[in-house]
């Protein structure tokens, strides 16, 4: 897609440290990383996010995510966090489908977000919503 | 896996609000959500984290999260969050691999972690190491 900086990145057109290249997949590293190592898992063609990318791509990307994982494991990362960030309101900021392999460091001092003990019900309403939907 | 919490689930063995069943996977709302219509993506079978997972299995399992992102997008919510974490020291508490699929609501005040700009060198020599591991 024209004006994409990830296209653009999977072409050559911007470099990038690369990490992996396969037929679907390109992985490099993110240039603002929240740790050393933290990389980019990309999917050759363009697409916006989880919403409208084709299942056998996003499910090669979590295998490349898994390869790259036991790789920053063995050169020094405590734990591994895989995130993909969907909608701007979700923190989403380059419009092209990327998972974040981030690796962790103990006492790196980032937190996970918290979560909360539901009212009576609402756990059992939400299902029923989710499932209407599937 | 015997003491599991997840196993127990996932055998019914302990009540949950089941979202997706299917030959490998199993998915439910996590009891203490980030938002409401927080859902856990588990594999069927014991695996610890995403290094020892089976790459089929956690393909199929991110396949389930994009299936349940779109459903949790059309009951309203305005992004959604993938996040797996793996070892302690990236926030995982119960040793059963499982994907967070976790909605967004405008203005809930969640943050991503933030990046930070590496020193002159740094990224390659990182990426030399990883792709030296894989």
């Amino acid at each position: 897609m024209e004006n994409c900086i990830f296209c653009k990145i999977v072409k050559g057109e911007i470099p990038s440290e690369k990490i992996h290249e396969d037929d679907t997949t390109f992985a490099f590293l993110d240039i603002n990383p929240v740790n050393l190592g933290h990389t980019l898992v990309v999917p050759k063609k363009h697409f916006e996010n989880i919403y409208d990318v084709d299942d056998n791509v996003v499910a090669h990307i979590m295998k490349v995510a898994k390869k790259v994982s036991v790789a920053l494991k063995k050169i020094g990362a405590d734990g591994i966090n895989i995130t993909m960030n969907n909608d701007k309101d979700a923190g989403q900021v380059v419009f092209h489908l990327h998972m974040h392999v981030i690796p962790r460091l103990k006492g790196d001092n980032l937190h996970l977000w918290p979560g909360r003990k539901p009212k009576e019900g609402e756990l059992r309403e939400t299902a029923q919503k989710i499932i209407s939907m599937l």
